[in-house]
């Protein structure tokens, strides 16, 4: 039975850090971690606890920096190409190679292939034809270092060329700041483990393992606890536990103020709550804490908002830890939002876009919002924050947008936005096989949206499968009308068969259109102006049949495997859709139609350098035959130019 | 004796690679290497071998979004706040929590803040005052991935949320690119151990732990196999067993043409050398070859060479053995070079530079280019690409500079640029360990130096210890002569002991500058323009000591300490410096004189927000403390302005 929600407080992410930060001085939990000697062969990445002074110079001598023969350079003078001048070879002379000692006495090095030698009877000598300045090709001694000299202070994150001088300055072992360690503790009696089957209401806990690879990320250490289940003494006992050895007690979970939401109680009992909510999305439901000398967090179950929020407020203290500053502001730019966004004005909002460069222009698409969609991090090219107190944007506006990859990937980007199928997906992996650096990213809003895309010059190509209910023909009618003043390619690319997709055993006996209306049945749709939706309602038309009487017409899936999905958790009976999606989930499938699915590509785009490998792929033979083997499809049209428009 | 040498070729990088992978292509060992599984929660920073389909839904049932109570939208219809609704509870309205499944027959969650429990006798309702939609507050099955759709494609280098995603669509396990080999192999026989204490000739070998520490930021795994002396068969032996167990096998050093240079017949001997020379700076002895299936390189010995070649060559192979592509080109931003660089047109130089943003523009300021001074990666800010063909740039160009740190850290530079002094040091230190992120970059160019880089707009601040012969006060009369266009500040910093470094027990009893002049005394100089050279300068005329009877006044070091390790490896009997120098280097002193070392700051830097923390530093009573128990300085004028100019 769920309780009354006491509300959460609202407080701007900065002003939460400082409230925990400050707590955190006054208690000298943090302060820079102290040094532990490491073996320099092993500091690759760590962070220097104090200054390294040189123990020694480097060259600890002087040293000959050519093969070649050590001479004074007072006894060189006047030689010239027309009088050469000989050096007694053992004496005037001694043979030196690169990095033997200067021998004394002498002052320069004259390189080999300067000289000519020559035998004299009296004594071997060498003929040089010009004169020489003093210490030409000797490196001095201490010319890299020397000896008490600052090789590198405090606070300095050690790269391989730092390892080098300071082996080079005369140390083997480095004093680097002790890794902070931070304790995760999933809670919650809902959570299984991963691998495991979940039953309806399980949920199969990830987050930790996330959190984990973000601390070694920020330079520490995690230890991922045992999951605890919703009891607060449990959770009480092991925040407690871990406190003992850990800088940072992490609880997963029960951060906000339902039933069996503990977190807020436990840091209560244990220490001080600082901040309980803040207001950022995602990730509202945030505790900061103190327990005894140690910080405490809670941060929320739904995985992007756990990732986020920790990103925003623990990584930094990691980094403090290590005498690091807060990284610098990542790499953005500039791009066109191609749909609107509305955003609480009392909220920081990191919003996940798709990036993509179209023409002269980088679009940038928002993806999923929901907290709990790890996807939308996954396909995430950037984040675009709106701060408090914005409204949002419209679609067009010029944004900035931060990157979480290079540029240079965003422009190696192959947009496609329209309907899906899975042909895609294996064609988006081809192609990161073949073609490493270069990406297929897609977006699914159908077909008619995918030509809108087009039309906005939003994405490089689009998929689609639109009807032309006059001719019997597709896309070419769709293109005309909505892209009349863009020059097309209509690229072949396959047939494929839809059906209706039902549970194994077809249940409900669905053998036609016609079935759709029977009563009893609960029918699942793909929303308006997809391909499918096209084709089922031209042929509800063809055959009279009138949606009002179909149970379920109104309810809208944007992919075949999302109705599927809808089919297999029993919300559907039935829906159209193809036979890869079906066979997918392990539903059944009743065939009924043969459409065809294309590829319609902006000239622009289908003659870009950027384009060609892709089309390369699609006229591979191989990827063909991988298609047909998915079974459902027909792809002898693939790659073949159908119309130019 | 050195033997004649053989000369390389000159082939440009891009056609060495060229030439490398073509071999290695038809070879087939330049592919992808294949994947192993490895448990998820290891997978951080892994590549993926292959795609990662969905496994499972995700959330795998329709998911209640919020705490409160399941229900039909349609039985909602018609409440508004005037009328409300009443559902009756446990029939219409069922309790739910985040994360719950939607019980059968349900479509909608009401959030249980819009609700009010009522008990009417007759059984408990919950009132609401709106109609709620279809689906409401409802996590759809699939709303993050649904089964069977692509997770990741492979060659995707994994990130916290990828690793999320994974497990969430239900694998334990992930297959990523094994780990590439690499064997690094030092050869030399006057390498010694790191910690050894290494005598004139010998060197001490960091190179193979720098390779390996850059093999393992690409991505790879390295061995460092045992150093193995200058002997043809035994580099032969090794390098056969590190082919059998490793991707590639690199030798350092013997990758030149001299007469203990044995890499280039080894490769010939076990394989094929494909390219001996490559027109780079630093760099150009550089073997690539094959023997057997594998690829083979000599690095130079030069630890500049060795990294930089390396990263240029190995670095890309490892990642092309990852199914990366080659990274991006660093960030980069135009800078003022504050040297004029002569570059032989035949090759690519890479030449590491000093960055600092000192006003409105960045300077660029070149480090030292010799191959052996690690010291000249390790202080470097950015990498100044000089392209075949280009004979160089004239002091005051702007060039783009390719970045090594942020840009950020750039502008949070310090540039000081002037006389050298231990404290600076110490300064340098100080502020990297109380505020991370700002840094001291120092270059020692003499007080002189440091006023015309002031002059030139290229430095913050100088020290600068220049005495004016007329009023025997210091500085005041060099900052009007070259600085009459600049509001200056003249700030105290040390006053500091000069004297005569000579070694231990002053074996020729050297008491006074007279002495200089004595026959069998060889003295080593400071640089025309440095303070102490005006000092000495001074002294010496008015004690009427003609410098041509100083034996070695010509001969010049650029700091205090250069000119101790000139005294302590024999190569002079004295030089004038400080007592912190002799006292680094065991070595005695003759105090003869005090000086006053100032800090000449431009007003505009003197004012700004990057100055005060530094200046507050120097201020801070206990820096004053930390440089007197240095010895030989006296600190009570310190962080007073001294003059206003």
């Amino acid at each position: 039975m769920p309780t009354r929600r006491i509300y959460l407080e609202d407080i701007p992410l900065e002003e939460a850090r400082g409230r925990w930060w400050a707590a955190l001085e006054e208690l000298g939990a943090a302060d820079p971690l102290p040094g532990v000697q490491v073996s320099v062969a092993d500091a690759l990445g760590r962070v220097t606890a104090e200054p390294i002074w040189a123990l020694r110079s480097s060259p600890h001598y002087h040293a000959s920096a050519m093969d070649g023969y050590a001479v004074r350079a007072a006894e060189t003078l006047g030689a010239t190409e027309t009088s050469p001048l000989r050096l007694e070879l053992g004496s005037q002379a001694l043979p030196v190679d690169t990095g033997d000692p200067l021998p004394p006495g002498k002052d320069a090095v004259i390189k080999i292939e300067d000289t000519q030698l020559t035998d004299h009877g009296s004594g071997i000598t060498i003929e040089i034809l010009s004169s020489v300045a003093p210490w030409q090709h000797i490196r001095p001694m201490g010319e890299d270092m020397v000896a008490s000299e600052l090789v590198l202070p405090a606070n300095h994150r050690l790269r391989p060329q730092d390892l080098g001088a300071i082996i080079g300055s005369g140390h083997t072992t480095v004093s680097v700041r002790r890794k902070p360690s931070v304790a995760i503790l999933p809670t919650g009696t809902e959570l299984v483990e991963p691998g495991s089957d979940p039953q309806p209401g399980e949920i199969v806990e990830y987050n930790a393992i996330m959190l984990a690879a973000k601390v070694e990320e920020w330079g520490g250490v995690a230890t991922c606890l045992r999951s605890v289940v919703d009891d607060s003494e449990l959770i009480k006992q092991a925040v407690a536990a871990a406190l003992d050895t850990h800088d940072l007690v992490v609880v997963n979970a029960g951060s906000s103020a339902g039933s069996e939401d503990y977190t807020a109680s436990v840091f209560r009992e244990l220490g001080q709550v600082l901040v309980h909510g803040i207001a950022i999305r995602p990730g509202h439901p945030v505790i900061l804490g103190v327990a005894g000398d140690r910080p405490v967090m809670g941060v929320p179950g739904y995985p992007v908002s756990a990732l986020m929020t920790f990103d925003l407020l623990a990584g930094p203290l990691v980094a403090r830890w290590l005498g690091q500053p807060a990284p610098p502001r990542p790499a953005s730019l500039p791009a066109t939002l191609t749909r609107k966004v509305f955003s609480a004005a009392g909220e920081d909002e990191y919003l996940r876009v798709a990036l993509g460069q179209v023409g002269e222009r980088v679009v940038a698409t928002p993806l999923k919002r929901g907290a709990a969609v790890i996807m939308s991090l996954v396909r995430a090219d950037g984040i675009l924050h709106i701060p408090r107190f914005s409204q949002g944007h419209e679609a067009g506006e010029t944004v900035n947008v931060d990157l979480l990859r290079p540029a240079e990937s965003i422009r190696n980007s192959i947009v496609t936005i329209g309907s899906h199928d899975l042909t895609l997906d294996l064609l988006a992996d081809r192609l990161a096989q073949r073609h490493p650096g270069l990406r297929l990213s897609s977006s699914h809003v159908g077909s008619l949206g995918g030509l809108l895309a087009l039309q906005r010059r939003e994405a490089h190509l689009a998929g689609s499968h639109l009807l032309d209910e006059k001719s019997g023909d597709y896309n070419v009618d769709a293109i005309r009308r909505l892209l009349p003043e863009q020059r097309v390619v209509l690229l072949g690319f396959v047939t494929r068969r839809q059906g209706l997709i039902v549970p194994p055993g077809n249940p409900k006996s669905i053998r036609s259109l016609e079935d759709l209306a029977k009563p009893g049945v609960v029918f699942i749709n793909r929303q308006r102006g997809s391909g499918t939706r096209v084709l089922l309602d031209y042929e509800l038309k063809q055959r009279g049949i009138d949606p009002l009487h179909i149970q379920g017409y109104e309810r809208q899936e944007f992919t075949h495997l999302a109705v599927a999905a809808a089919v297999q958790s029993g919300a559907a009976d039935c829906g159209l859709g193809i036979l890869a999606a079906a066979r997918a989930l392990e539903l059944d499938f009743v065939p009924l139609l043969e459409e065809r699915y294309d590829l319609v590509i902006p000239a622009e785009h289908y003659e870009s350098d950027l384009l060609q490998p892709l089309l390369a792929m699609i006229r591979d033979p191989q990827f063909a035959a991988a298609v047909e083997a998915l079974g459902g499809y027909r792809a002898e049209q693939m790659g073949l130019v159908l119309e130019e428009l």
